[in-house]
């Protein structure tokens, strides 16, 4: 089929099946639809109507839809079992890296608890490993589950350890070789144990060239070497190079997503993830911050314009330029500071030498801020403004992007260095930081020319 | 092997051999290399040098390094080759997908001349027929290249199938079933096919339930449905449901890649797809439009507070909080139209109906007003300064937050129905057009109350 589109009146015909428990009908609906559709679906339903679709589901398929739903609307349901059937209903069924991700989202004494009545002994000892791992690190991005064969089999011996191996795992993306110690040596595409003859041997067609990641590579790294490499999954391994984990790109493109949308709102003043559904209170707790923040940063503002209040007085002309010199300086400042933030999300930018860099943006702000100024200073003219105004504006439009072009590619620069996330030195920050040092400069050169 | 690092002495020690052109040791060291790793290796060469490794390279591993090569790099390679040379060395050995998407960034008429020197005549109709689609859709993504089998195989004759399709296909996702007319019905996982008999007929094994897309779908909702249902390839289908092509998820994660930096840069004022590592002047040019926006801007503002003289020269205490009612404005516009635009680039968004978001937005943009204009009317309290300015400043602030919200709410959808990319109303913009605004508001306020 084609994607499914929710329709309101298929919401509502559910919901009255629900109400007239009319189980037949919404077992043979829902049969029809993916995991995914069905989760979009719950966020229709109240909880009780959900948990009554789940419980008219078929197991493997409750469960994927579990593995689907939005945390917040997840957590919710789950509450609605007991523990223990938490284990059994749910975890159980799951691999390994669904599971982890349902687990991390859960208060950790109830995620130990459902744990603890997790009936197959392997499987939870699994989980707690993996629930030791930083979600955003390979480790807590990979699942357990993967095919792996011995170096010395051959082909048929490999096609009878995928049989087996391969109900566990959902999708089969490879098939990776190690030796009696479990380390890493090679890969095998699926591609050849379908086209070689059973006979030949691991060892003979193997490819050694195989990338892979420590365990505590981190999740952003880990999303660049799968996209550099044009990898589906990327196998992960301890610091003995044993093979313990696979990560696949279904895990790693909702990472560059939600990375991608957190840098997005930092930059655009929004300091929680939030999405436009949340509720009011969420999305005005998740602004509040930075409008704060502004708000300090005007309140500034007016301390260095009362400082000159006597170059304003005897020339009120200067007001006319605050506003237009304090925005530019938050326009460069923003842009440079989004390009470097960028650099560094995708791994493109040397960071050891900072110098070359800071060179390159002070001559792109050299030009830019050349050419305002230009501008300004001939619209001055054709005007006929006051030209001492105008050179005053003009020179200050140039320092104030000159100086917000530095300081927004050093800052996010400085914060990489410290292992803080550079992306904090985005949107209202640098804005109001250049701000006030715009119209300090501004006034500091009113007060020399004029 | 872990990710490759590429070290200045590598690079100098292979810039050395290329010059003493010891031919065996180029060849033996990029053998150990990626494809990959030698397209970034090629950034530090010259163009001669890339050229003369690129010769001395295996004829498949030579077209996947092109095929990695960054755009502009790669044109002034195949500039040294000859458009017949361009055919035979590269563009018949690639993946349709990765040859069209070689063939869209060069000039038509030079692509032209290559495909006319393609020798497999029904592979150059092939691209032709793919470089007709628009570059952003499914059909400018996707690749011919896929595994079919007819409904009425069993599956030894499958196997013998995709033993003889999958020479040309690098990667095996899944096998889609067609019947006589080509009209795709279905899909096998590839597992299936190692764990069931050879006897067993296709018809009894597969999976009807298939998610597909027809060749027009925008590459954005291509994005959205695969990674909504997790799918490693999404196949694409003409009007009549036949089976055409094949979209596979490391063609998606660049394209969402792609767009989420091209939203993120609007948002921060830079108008063209750019890296820190472009050249000063495209740097410079791709800023300078917003730059010369927020001139105008600043420009029009001036005439506003001229408009608003007679207030400001008897109340110059007016001035100290221009800078911050017009921050304030700029920034509750930027969070509103980001949350927005993020709203609709993932699909999450009723578009249908907009006033409950823009009540749902005005609610939000009260809270914090009053807040805010609480905070300030607090500290001004405390300050002891003049409570008719404080009353004022308050007012306007409360003011300016409402109307920038519901503005920056407005635009990006109004911008949406019309089929513009919302993302434009993101960024200086708005905080611009607020800018404005805020100040008009703000000066009528003084006159009416002061």
């Amino acid at each position: 089929m084609s994607q499914f589109q929710l329709t309101e009146s298929f919401v509502d015909e559910l919901k009255s099946w629900i109400s007239r428990d009319l189980s037949a009908e919404i077992t043979s609906a829902l049969t029809l639809l993916f995991p995914a559709d069905i989760a979009e679906l719950f966020e229709e339903l109240s909880k009780v109507e959900c948990k009554y679709c789940l419980d008219h589901l078929e197991v493997n398929k409750a469960v994927e839809v579990i593995a689907e739903v939005e945390e917040d609307k997840r957590e919710m349901l789950l509450m609605m079992y007991s523990p223990k059937e938490i284990a059994s209903r749910f975890i159980e069924n799951l691999n390994s890296d669904d599971a982890v991700d349902i687990l991390y989202a859960l208060p950790k004494a109830l995620s130990q608890e459902i744990i603890s009545y997790v009936t197959d002994l392997e499987y939870s000892i699994q989980l707690v490993s993996l629930l030791h791992h930083d979600e955003d690190t390979a480790g807590g991005l990979m699942a357990k589950e993967l095919i792996k064969v011995n170096l010395n089999w051959d082909l048929a011996q490999c096609t009878e350890e995928i049989r087996k191996q391969a109900e566990n795992v959902t999708k089969v993306n490879a098939i990776y070789v190690v030796d009696n110690n479990d380390i890493l040596l090679g890969i095998v595409p699926l591609k050849l144990i379908l086209l070689e003859k059973a006979k030949t041997n691991v060892s003979q067609i193997f490819d050694t060239n195989v990338i892979y990641a420590e365990v505590h590579t981190r999740g952003e790294e880990v999303a660049n070497i799968m996209s550099k490499y044009d990898l589906d999954a990327l196998p992960i391994v301890d610091s003995l190079k044993r093979l313990i984990g696979l990560v696949t790109i279904d895990d790693v493109i909702d990472f560059v997503k939600e990375e991608a949308d957190k840098d997005y709102q930092l930059l655009s003043g929004i300091s929680e993830n939030v999405e436009s559904k949340d509720r009011i209170w969420v999305l005005s707790r998740s602004r509040l911050p930075w409008l704060i923040i502004g708000l300090g940063g005007g309140l500034m503002n007016s301390f260095v314009i009362r400082g000159f209040e006597n170059q304003l007085s005897t020339n009120l002309q200067l007001a006319l330029f605050m506003p237009l010199v304090a925005a530019m300086g938050g326009n460069a400042g923003v842009q440079s500071s989004a390009i470097i933030v960028q650099g560094l999300a995708n791994n493109n930018l040397d960071t050891k030498n900072i110098f070359p860099r800071l060179a390159k943006e002070f001559s792109v702000a050299l030009i830019n801020g050349l050419i305002c100024s230009g501008l300004l200073l001939a619209y001055s003219a054709l005007v006929g403004n006051s030209l001492n105004i105008a050179e005053v504006v003009s020179i200050s439009l140039l320092a104030v992007i000159l100086f917000a072009s530095i300081l927004g590619t050093l800052i996010p620069l400085i914060l990489d260095r410290y292992k803080i996330d550079p992306a904090l030195a985005t949107g209202p920050f640098i804005t109001t930081t250049n701000d006030l040092i715009g119209l300090f400069l501004y006034f500091s050169l009113a007060r020399l020319i004029l």
